[in-house]
């Protein structure tokens, strides 16, 4: 049995303090992640070129000692996988097409080609394990069919994912057979990351916040359940987290209905509702807010330690609500993995 | 005591049927109001024009027969009021500047204006109430505080306000002078118009969704309390639904620390909750998904029958879980306020 930190979390024991990594901890508030990309190539470029990818991932394990490292990477190499045009615009966001908005549209997706485009990841995800200290896990990750799918049908991130849902309510039929696309290329994807090495995958549901009871059962629960009944007819024993963004009084829901062994908590998540009703059935992850990081000092410091004590050292992992956001000073995330780790329960 | 259906609703009665209004009912998916907006002018200045703003209020009361009529207005008539320049782009929303980001910007807010500012929209209110079918409640609303500043910080609509919540984190007591402003200009706003006529008061919170729970405590509870309660020491009587947009853990709190006699759920609020935790303590509306309203047809009747036979005929108003969108067909939202008109328990 491994004895790294976060895999001990994720198997409930009681530790001295929680493991610490934090979302998106790779990336642009790191100068030597921006010195990266200032040699050029696109976005997705870095996330396809192996040694570029380890070497950005292993960045703020460096910088930071965080006690697992995410592969860098983005949700939407699966839409590009899948030949939709993918592009980054610094200040749009990810721009994709064409849209994929009926049954005919779906056509244009080509299947065939999809596993192979995905190996160069896979090839990051071997440097990894060779290259990574031998206490930091390795957690592989995709974004979940929903969250995926609102992309392809919007062409960009949108506000409340009206586009997906519309097509969703207008032809359910239809709007299924691309998410039971997603849901095959995705569980696929999900399954040679852990082949080369992953030791822990976390699922992103980012967009799960827009939608009603009946279509957070259909789109989010249900396929995120597909997905890991899929892996674990493969790896029986690989720990799954999944982050339902947004769900609010359906995260329950989606703890308890999709098989995961964690659950990541964002922001608003009151946390005695985390202790009293998921942390008594699977580990917990989160949720600072990514803003108090920017903020940094006390007032990032006394919400950490309320979240460290309220959570405590079992079935808990330190984490933020979301991402890190690009103007966060790196010297405050440095603060604040140094106080995780002197915690004490 | 008026026999009103809405107001009846509102003091818990058992109804025949459930009264209907819904959010943004007078606005850009109706020809007739596309027609007065054609003959120029600002969107401001149409707020600002009595006898238009009741035009628009009216159209929808006349076409579908709605129990209610909610006042024509905008929640950013507030920050014009207090000399911040609010434009409206057709394709960009709201747009306001300067932005006010700090102690020193707050000096750039001129209180004293604000009252006379704001007399033409109670003249809207007394037109409308000589004007509405005396079965056909008037309703009065505002932008509760934390929604309006994030607009006023960032200057324009935002994915998360995460200039008003960083700023809010960096400097709590100059943001809280700028609550306080929102605080007493919105409550003596409230008190004008229910002096003026308004039998009901609507508070919009509509990004209240974003906050971790101790900031929703504070920027969402705390103010909503303070206006309610300055308003009842004027109309103890006067009727007031709450809606914090997106708030899911944190809809119970709200409901039951505010002061508020009714609360409006978006439409990712499970039914089940509303009517175990909700509804046996006050009037609960909603709460449609506005897309099924454009979609239309068999799906959106089944879920308006879903949402009718699980609030029932008491304690319960009919409305969607946000505002009409500009697509959506009127001949739809013709038979969704027929079908609620002829439902019975």
């Amino acid at each position: 049995m491994s004895q790294k930190l976060l895999l001990r979390a994720l198997r409930g024991e009681k530790l001295q303090r929680p493991p610490v990594w934090l979302m998106r901890q790779a990336g642009r508030y790191l100068p030597e992640y921006r010195a990266v990309r200032a040699k050029g190539g696109s976005f997705l470029d870095l996330c396809y070129s192996p040694e570029l990818a380890a070497e950005v991932t292993l960045q703020p394990i460096r910088r930071f000692g965080f006690d697992a490292a995410i592969l860098f990477s983005d949700i939407l190499v699966i839409p590009d996988a899948l030949s939709q045009q993918v592009r980054f615009e610094e200040s749009l966001g990810p721009l994709l097409s064409p849209l994929i908005q009926s049954r005919k549209d779906l056509a244009l997706l080509k299947l065939e080609g999809a596993a192979a485009h995905l190996m160069p990841v896979y090839e990051t995800v071997k440097l990894l394990r060779q290259r990574l200290p031998e206490d930091v896990c390795l957690i592989g990750f995709a974004g979940a069919p929903w969250t995926v799918a609102s992309y392809m049908v919007a062409g960009e991130g949108s506000r409340d994912q009206a586009a997906a849902r519309l097509w969703a309510y207008q032809d359910p039929q239809a709007f299924a057979m691309l998410m039971d696309i997603l849901i095959d290329v995705t569980a696929e994807y999900l399954i040679g990351q852990v082949k080369a090495g992953a030791e822990i995958l976390q699922i992103f549901d980012s967009w799960a916040g827009a939608l009603p009871e009946g279509e957070f059962q259909r789109w989010c629960i249900e396929p995120a359940k597909k997905i890991i009944t899929r892996i674990r007819a493969v790896f029986p024993e690989i720990p799954i987290i999944g982050f339902p963004k947004g769900a609010g009084l359906l995260y329950e829901d989606y703890a308890l209905h999709t098989g995961i062994d964690a659950i990541s908590m964002d922001s608003t998540l009151p946390l005695q509702f985390a202790r009293e009703r998921l942390q008594p059935k699977l580990t917990v992850q989160g949720n600072l807010d990514p803003l108090l990081v920017v903020c940094g000092g006390k007032t990032m410091l006394q919400e950490a330690e309320r979240i460290l004590t309220m959570m405590g050292p079992q079935r808990f992992i330190f984490n933020l609500g979301h991402g890190i956001v690009p103007q966060t000073p790196p010297e405050n995330v440095a603060q604040l993995v140094q106080f995780v780790k002197q915690w004490q329960a």
